[in-house]
């Protein structure tokens, strides 16, 4: 149980004790301590990083749109937004890596509360922070910009919606395998590349998927540019794809590719380094 | 107070102690203690990391234009504004985190003299260093290019000063609290992606905001192009929103989300960190 | 021959002596040792890198044609397929690398097989999982997208087969020379930026080669967009070139350019490092 | 003088060692000496990083014209430029930092043997192994690609030569000092984004100077695609300002803003890093 709390995206942070004394706690209790100097650390550490994230994705989007008046999307608005996704994704994980563990994205909160690593409670209230902060970004940019639109997600005419939904469940399994990856102990010196790791494959995916389903793996990117948008359509092909595939994701490594149990050397491994 | 100082960006720095005794020092006496060989190699480090920051900046903007003769910004114009900014950024920092701390903006200089970690006095040479580092190297693009002018920021018509103002202080906090986050000591091997973090934020930010003010997110850059492309105008949003923006992300890093006074357990850790 | 084993890439990595252990039983026996829990994770890390991989690398050609409807290629589509390759690369070779040793390419498993790393029975398995990988991502892609095709190597009328085997021949020399050096246990902390450079490198020579032959420096790519694009036309330039490149390059590393062997100094080095 | 041997590119590599005696050997006696299995290893890998790096470079800017018939450079081949520049440079220097310190550029290494890093007859067979792999790469572009021709560095008509030696000198101090920066082994972990920061660096520059002088910053490159394009026009251009900066580059750093002599402390935690 101790060795789960390990997990966690720590490359010889110092908030590790902390990080693992707080996840503890929160699956002992219910609400009451999901609400602590600590935590609420945590959440606006979310709230920030989501609204760093959301500000870049969608403004890009925005940018590309406002110097192409025709609003056709051409592979240089694909390029520039995908990029400013890899970017503000890498970064927006640096930055909360060490109080909250870098989520930015209820798909990866989701698949943390199914794999036992963050407690229910405090799930919600990551899911919460997530959400504000997307909207949050979202009206930033448009009331700012003045007689911009705010970029929603489309799928084009001959798509399904379920065909959608497998789209962005199969790009988000990648991403957050990728974060379960970028997040274990056991990698050592290779795992500070882990947050520009994350960044890329979403930059990858968004390149591969851009003009078909947008690209967004991230329920919470939808959310609030549909809110501050004006329309909820395809919310579901947004929510339900990246959910269900980032559970299975991150099911994928954790049980199946790189289990800790299975492995009892490594387990030393991971105990020597636990232990220091 | 020792414990302020080692926020610093210092990576397994053997200059660190150096930077320390610096600034420390700083703070005790005036103006004296601002000019010696330590401080005068900071100053200079500012210098150039802030003339290649803006050379490889403005440049790219001449550069794009010259190849559309109709200067109509197109989204791959500003991809390419967008990658330059990162990219060099990224060295920028890269080179002077060692010596001066690599600010290479002065929205980051005045964070860290209202967080403390630097004197007024030096903060003011720090300034002086790069508004002269940006004022060269548009004066090197200008005289070399001949033909071309140096790129002046301009906001659209429908939009404020004051809208520009707060996107542009928005993005600046986002830059601010990573340059925070790059420069805390307590990160451990992941701080060794700091410079490359810091540069994707700036990019990613340029991609979402190039249409609408620029992505200036510096005040150097605003003055040095506003110098030497001959015009004033926009220079007050391009100075209030970064700086204003600058000091409320590093003084939300620093005192509210990741607080160096709050965790005992941390502090110890800094503590036998910086020991060692 | 315990040296040899070090050379896989394993930066503080606690699966090494596991991986050691796997390949060391491989040489040993034949088939049955190939089938085992510690191979089977492998196989399916490898599975999962290639799926990743060309799901982006294909995905990202579709996308651009999808939005230039003419289908001429046009340098902002390269750019947008050679992040998608250089971000794929990367993060594939990232994630699969402490339980598989990250190949994602047959070009790769050869060179390592050709150079003792791994087995032959090993070999023939990861070149499955492999091809596997990229048939399923290019079928995902087809089925997702409805009316679009997978895109299909293609080489111009001017050049000769011969030719565009040597260009990807030379690249794919690049590409494993470079696997080689990131793999390589003895260059300590600068391994960290091993798969970034791995994929770095893929997507420059994207970049020079994309009107060219396409830039696949693998030949799962064109199996899988062959088998489901329904045209195995220039399969033999796509796997002729970088088999022989790939063995190439691996040799010339290997066996030239850093030898252990040559140098008593250096191997004692290495020795230190294996024996913590 | 041992702690000037320290200076070179040296991440916890085991190499160091040898590199040191190698290059110490050299500075020591003539000719005889810069032919040993050393030496010519070191040779080989200045040679092959080189034609990697040059490979990518021509090869994408042959790419671009190839995909735009009127052969006029836009804003995104400019980027697909500048990006392979970036990537395989980065790339390039990674793989040969071991063995031969990774310049990969006759200006780094007139700047390493000003400084008295290496010896003359050494730079000799630098300058020499990275002049033919730069003919080799162009030859193989040529050839396979048919009737492609190696792009030749142009300067625009209303600039002078001086002008453009000017602004290729000032872009090749930033690389070089870079390069310093990046092989200074006081810097501890952050040393590991070496090779990444050097290629940024000359990828910002080319975004900045396209379509002014094409940005070269390396005489090799030059040579190569001066020799097999078929012109010599503007060589000088490309020798004098790269050259002159690049020296000026090294000397300021290594000199001016991070000497080695003039801070006893850091010297002393140099010598304790070294005697690990």
């Amino acid at each position: 149980m101790n060795t789960t709390n390990n997990r966690v995206f720590s490359n010889n942070f110092n908030w590790t004790s902390h990080y693992n004394s707080l996840s503890m706690a929160s699956i002992r209790s219910g609400l009451k301590d999901c609400v602590n100097p600590d935590t609420l650390r945590a959440y606006l550490a979310e709230f920030l990083s989501t609204f760093f994230f959301v500000f870049a994705a969608a403004g890009s989007t925005m940018a590309s749109r406002k110097m192409s008046p025709e609003a056709v999307a051409d592979p240089a608005s694909l390029v520039g937004t995908a990029v400013a996704n890899a970017f503000a994704l890498t970064v927006a994980v640096y930055i909360s890596v060490g109080v909250s563990g870098g989520h930015v994205n209820p798909a990866v909160t989701m698949a943390r509360a199914v794999c036992g690593h963050v407690s229910i409670s405090v799930a919600i209230f990551y899911w919460t922070s997530q959400l504000l902060g997307s909207v949050m970004a979202c009206l930033v940019l448009k009331v700012t910009t003045v007689q911009q639109h705010v970029p929603l997600l489309e799928i084009p005419q001959e798509m399904t919606g379920f065909g959608a939904s497998i789209l962005e469940g199969v790009m988000t399994f990648a991403l957050v395998y990728t974060v379960y990856a970028a997040g274990d102990a056991r990698r050592g010196a290779i795992g500070s590349a882990g947050p520009l790791a994350i960044g890329l494959i979403a930059g990858a995916n968004v390149l591969a998927s851009g003009p078909f389903t947008g690209g967004a793996m991230n329920p919470a990117y939808a959310f609030g540019t549909g809110l501050v948008g004006g329309s909820f359509q395809n919310q579901a092909v947004y929510w339900i794809g990246p959910l269900v595939g980032g559970v299975v994701g991150g099911v994928m490594y954790d049980k199946v590719v790189f289990p800790v149990s299975e492995s009892p050397d490594s387990m030393r491994g991971l105990t020597e380094v636990g232990g220091v």
